[in-house]
C-alpha cells in the first residue's frame, strides 16, 4: 500500500452536479489509507492565501454526495500561468505565476494533487504537471465534451432536467397551440440538446455540430400545422449554428436572456405566422441534487483518482470506459473537444424518429 | 336526483395543471348520474361550429387526472361580446356575439354550462348568466388571484415548480458568488412569488403589492456581502413594482425574453459590482402534472360544480373555503382581485426571517 | 417589543418533512428580536442532561428548511409523567418526573417553551402548562389528525410521495393485470389514505372511518374486470377496519412488514381468483424534503409560536385556519382526534368519481 | 433501402419503464421505411388469436415515450414450447406450440419479429429463431443482468428510484436512530442494490455475489454506534446470500411482503438491541416514466433493431456498448447472467468509501 501521502484536491470553473461527490470519494479512499487530505478553495491561488487550505476529514464530507454546489465554497477560473496583475502604471497584465503556485505547493509538503476541471482546467493541470506538479485530472463538465471518457459527471443530471422542462412544456405548447423554443448549454457541443431533445421528443433539435436553415426550421413546423399538429417543440443548444452564419452567443452580451431561444422565436414566428414563445433554462441546468448515476460516476472518479496516487500513476485523467474507470495521459484529454458525431447512432436515432435537425 | 340532463364543459384562458381532473371529476359525476356530457372547444365559440362539440365519456376521462394542459384541446381568450370581425372594408370590428352563442348553447339543448376559467373567462360567464345562459364556474389560474376561494388549482404546482427551482439556483449562486434572480409569474399578484420565495429561502422578494426601491434590494445584497454571505437570490414576479414607477413588462414587448428579472440583473451588477444573472421561469410553471394536493382541488370543484347544475345553483362559482367547498356567486368573484396582504402572516413570517421585500 | 427572552424548542414523537423549518423560523424570528433560543435534545429529559441543551444560532438553522428529520438530531416520546426508572429490586416502575423537568427548565432561566409534538407530546405540553410550565405547541404529525387545525405539515408531504407511488403501480398493474394493495399510514385516521387514494385515482379506499366488507371489496373488482378493467387500485390506511372486525395492526406485531396490505392481498386473491400484490409504504412517508406548501406551513407555524411567547399567550397551539395562522388552546387541540368526516366533500368528490369504500 | 417489409413486435416478460419507448421507435422507424408494423399482444399466443394482433400507425404510439407500461396491454411469460395444456382426463400437461406459433407467423405474412424480453424471452426468441423464426432480440429487464450490453433500459430507472427512497430513509433512519433495511430487486444479481446503494451512501450492501455472514453486518451497525453515528442504513437485494445458505426467496412464498429484509431485521435487532425497520420497495422500481437515459436507450434499440431487420441481421439481439449500439448472436446473449464483477470498480469504490459488504 505503500507510505501515507498528503494529498490537495481542488476544482475549477463552472459547478456541476456531482462534484461533492468526488471530493467525498477521494478523501474518504485517502482517509482509509491513513493519508492526509486537503481541500484548496480558489483552484490554484488557495495555495499562496493562509486560510485557503483547509483539511477534509470524515466529518467535513459527510452527507454530502447528493448534495449540489461544492463545498469547497467556490469554483474558480483563475490561471495561474496568466494571472492578471496590477502594474504600478495602474494598468492590468496577466503575469505567469505557475513557478510560484508550484513552489508553495511543494512547501506545503503535498505529494500530489486532485484537479477536478473543465477542459480549461485540465489544461491547466496538464501544464503544470509538464513543469513538474504531481497531478491527477477528473473531467468536470456537464457538457460532456471532454475527449476519452464516455460521460462525465453532471451530465446526465442535465440532461434530466432539460428533459423534464420540455415534458412540463408539451402540454402547455399543445393547450395555447404555439410553438416553443427551449435554449440548453453548450456552445460548442450539442450533447445536452442532442439528449434532452430526444428522450423529451422534440420536434427540432439545433445542435452546434449541423448547421440549420430557418427556412427548414420553419418547413417542419408548417409539416406539422398540415397534420394537424398544431404545436412544435425546438430544442436549441446556446451555440445552435446557422448554416453560413454565427452562433447569436458570439455576437451578443452573452450574460443576456434571449440568446439563441428568442432570435428564433422571432423568426420563426415572423415566417410561420404562428405564435412562438422562448425559454433558457440556464443555470437551472447545473443547480441541484445529481442523479444516481452521476453520483456513481463521481464516486467512481474520486476513489480512482486516489488509486492513481497510490501507485504513482500521474499526469492522467480518470476516464469513464463503460463497465471500467481507466486513465488516460492529460495530453490525450486537451488534444480536442468531443463533438456530436454527426452519423453516430442517437442522431441517426433521432431521424428515423421524425426529428428535424434544421438541415 | 331529478331528471337526466345535458351539460356543456369549456375552458378558457392559459392553462393550468389540473385542468383535466376538474374535466373528468364533471365528467364522471355527470355520468353516474346517468347525464349526457359534452365537452367545447374553443371556449364559446365552438358552440356554433359543428366539430367542436365532443361527447365526454368514461374513455374519453380514463387516465388524464394527473395529465397536464387539458383534453379539449385547446384553451381559447375569445370574448363573445367583443369578437373581431373583418368588416367589408376590410377593417377589423369588435362584434357582440353573445346572442349568438346562446342561441347555439339552447340550440344544442343543454341544461347548464360549466366553464371553467380566470377572471377574464368569469366575467364573461357572469355576463352571459346575466343575459339566461344557465352557467356555473370553476375558478382556474395558477395566480391563485380570484376572490372567494382560499386556492385555486395549479397554484400550489406552480409555487412547487418555482420552489424546486429556487433550490436548485442556491448551490450554483453560492458556487459562483453570484446573484441569482428568478423571475415567476404574476402581473398584478405576487402569491407565486412570495410562497416560492419564502419555501425556497429567497432574500429578496419582489411584488406588485409591494413597491421596491432598487437601492433597498442592493443593499440587502451588500449586507450579505458584509456578513460573509457572497451570494444572493432574488424572487420577483413579473409585475413587481419599483416605488414610483411601472412595471417593466408594461412598457415592454411582453413576449421577450428578459423582463424584470434582466432589468434587476443589470441594475444590481452597477451597484453592487457583483456578478448577476437573471432566470424566467415562464411556462415551465403551468405545464406538467398537477400535485396531488392541486388534483384533489380540481375534482372537488368538478364534483361540486355538477352538485351545483343538479339542484339549479346556477350564477355561482364553487370555491375552496377549507376544509369545504361551497359557491359564492359569480357577481361577486369578479368584483375585484385577490392581491397578497401585505400584512397577512406570510408576509410577517418572511419578514420575520429577514427576507427583505425591498422596501 | 418587550425585554429580550430566552426560549427552548424540542420535538416529540416521530419525525415530520418541515420539522427543521419550524425550528428555523422560530429560531430566526426570535433572533431577530434579539433573544436567546436553545435547543432541547430528547424531548424533555435533555433539560436534566448537560450537554443536551444547544444554543440556536443563525448558522445553526442555515440551510435547513428543505431538508428533512430535524437538526436536534432525534424525537423522543419520552413522558415526563411516566418516566420508566429501575427499581432497587431491578423491576421497572413509571415515577413522575414531571416536577424534575419543571424545576430544571426554570433553573435554566428560559421564558418559554415551544413545543412541536404531536397527540400525545401535545398533551404532555398541556399537562405541563397545567403545573406552570409556560409552554407555546406546534401541532406536528404526518397524520392530520389534530384537531383546530386545517392541516399539519408534512401531511401534503406524506400525501405527495403516496400519491406518486400510486401513479407508479398503475403501469405495472395495467401491464400485469394484478390487483395492487398499497398501504399507507393512519392507524387511527384516513387523511393519508383518502387524499392519496383521490389524488392517485384508487378504484377502492379502505379507512378507519368507514367499516369494508372484503366481499365489497371483491365486487369492485369483479365489476372492472367485466368492464374490461383487468386492474385494480387499493388504497389502504394501516387501520382499515373490517365490519364487525379490528384493524390487522391491533392483533399483529406491528414492527412485521405486510399489516393490512398483505392480508388484503391474500383475501382479495382467494376471493376474485386475480393476482394480488401488496405494498406498505411506511417510512417512505415521512422521509424527505418538505414540499413547497408544508414548508410555508411550518414557517408560519415556527414563527407565529414566537409571536404567542412575545405576547404572553402560553398554554396555546398554533393552528392553520387559511388563509390564517391563529391560535387554539391546547386544552382544545387534545380534546380529541380529527377524523375524517365520512360525509366530507372528498369523500362525496370519491364517490362520484366511482371509487368504492368497500362499504 | 429494399423492398417494404412487414413485421411484428412482441414483449415478455415483466414491464420496464422504457417499453414504449422501444416500441415507438421500432414502430416509426418502420413506418418511415414504409413498411407496416404490428404489435402482438400476449407475447406469442396472441399469434394465433384473432383480435391479439394491433396494427401499429403514427397516432398509436404518439406521446408515449415517457409513459411506463405497455401500450401493447400486458406482458406475459408464456412459452410456446411448453404451453401447459389441460388433458382429456383432465390433468394439465405441458405441450410443444412451436410449430404451431411459427406457422402463425408465417401465415400473418410477417418478415420479422422484434422480440423485446428478459433472459426468458430472449432464450425463447433464439430457439424460436433456430427453428426458423426471423426474429431480433431487444433486451429488456430493469435487473441489468443480461450479457453483451453494457445498460439495459428501464434499469437506471429502478436504481434512480431506490436511491430516492434511501435518501428519503436517512432523515427518518437518523432521527429515530434507527437500522433500516431496505430490500431491492434482484433475485440473482446485485446491480440495482450496488449502484443504489452506493448513490444513496448505504452503510451495508448485501448482493447474491458476495455471501454475508449477519455477524458482520451487526459488527458494522455496532461499529456505527462507536462512533456516534446511531442509525444504519442496509441495501439488500432479494437474494442477498448469507453463507453456506440459501436466499430467503428461495424457501419462501415470495408473493409475501417480508423476504429477506423483514429476516434481516430481526436479526440485526436481535444480535445489536437497536429498533430496527424492513422496507421493500417491489413494483414502486418498475413503475412509471423512464429518466431521460433510459428513454434514450430504449429509442435507440427501438431503431437499430429495426436496422437489423432491414439488412436482414437476424438471431441477435441489440445491444448498448458506449457510446455505440451495435449487435451480439442471440446465443450469445443467453449463455450467461450478467453478474456483478466482485473485484470491479464499484465494488471497490464502495469499499473504499467504507460500505461494508457483510463479507
Amino acid at each position: 500500500m505503500g507510505s501515507a501521502k498528503k494529498i490537495a484536491i481542488n476544482t475549477g470553473g463552472g459547478d456541476a452536479p456531482g462534484l461533492n461527490a468526488v471530493i467525498r470519494a477521494a478523501t474518504l479512499s485517502a482517509l482509509n489509507r491513513g493519508w492526509e487530505v486537503y481541500g484548496i478553495r480558489r483552484a490554484y491561488f488557495g495555495l499562496m492565501g493562509d486560510d485557503e487550505i483547509v483539511p477534509l476529514t470524515r466529518d467535513s464530507v459527510r452527507g454530502i454526495t447528493h448534495l449540489g454546489g461544492t463545498i469547497l465554497g467556490t469554483t474558480n477560473r483563475g490561471n495561474p500561468f496568466k494571472k492578471p496583475v496590477q502594474q504600478p502604471d495602474g494598468s492590468i497584465k496577466e503575469v505567469d505565476y505557475s513557478d510560484r503556485v508550484i513552489a508553495a505547493f511543494n512547501k506545503c509538503g503535498f505529494d500530489a494533487l486532485i484537479a477536478i476541471g473543465g477542459d480549461g482546467s485540465l489544461r491547466i493541470a496538464h501544464d503544470l504537471y509538464e513543469k513538474g506538479l504531481p497531478v491527477v485530472g477528473v473531467p468536470k463538465t456537464i457538457d460532456n465534451d471532454i475527449p476519452g471518457t464516455a460521460l462525465t459527471f453532471g451530465f446526465l443530471t442535465a440532461v434530466d432536467i432539460a428533459t423534464e422542462a420540455i415534458d412540463r412544456l408539451h402540454s402547455t405548447a399543445q393547450a395555447h397551440e404555439r410553438v416553443m423554443i427551449v435554449e440548453v448549454m453548450g456552445r460548442d457541443t450539442g450533447w445536452i440538446a442532442l439528449f434532452s431533445g430526444v428522450a423529451g421528443t422534440a420536434d427540432v433539435i439545433l445542435i452546434p455540430e449541423i448547421p440549420y436553415s430557418i427556412e427548414s426550421v420553419c418547413a417542419k413546423v408548417l409539416e406539422r400545422e398540415r397534420l394537424g399538429r398544431h404545436f412544435t417543440i425546438i430544442v436549441a443548444a446556446e451555440g445552435a449554428l446557422p448554416m453560413g452564419g454565427v452562433p447569436v452567443f458570439k455576437d451578443a452580451d452573452t450574460k443576456r436572456l434571449g440568446g439563441v431561444c428568442e432570435v428564433l422565436a422571432q423568426q420563426v414566428s415572423a415566417i410561420t405566422g404562428k405564435e412562438a414563445r422562448a425559454i433558457a433554462l440556464r443555470h437551472l441546468q447545473r443547480g441541484g441534487s445529481p442523479t444516481s448515476y452521476d453520483r456513481l460516476i463521481a464516486l467512481r472518479f474520486g476513489a480512482a483518482a486516489v488509486q492513481c496516487v497510490e501507485r504513482d500513476e500521474l499526469g492522467v485523467m480518470v476516464a469513464l470506459d463503460p463497465p471500467n474507470v481507466l486513465t488516460i495521459p492529460l495530453a490525450e484529454a486537451i488534444k480536442s473537444q468531443k463533438r456530436v458525431p454527426i452519423h453516430g447512432d442517437v442522431v441517426t436515432t433521432a431521424r428515423a424518429l421524425g426529428i428535424s435537425f434544421g438541415d
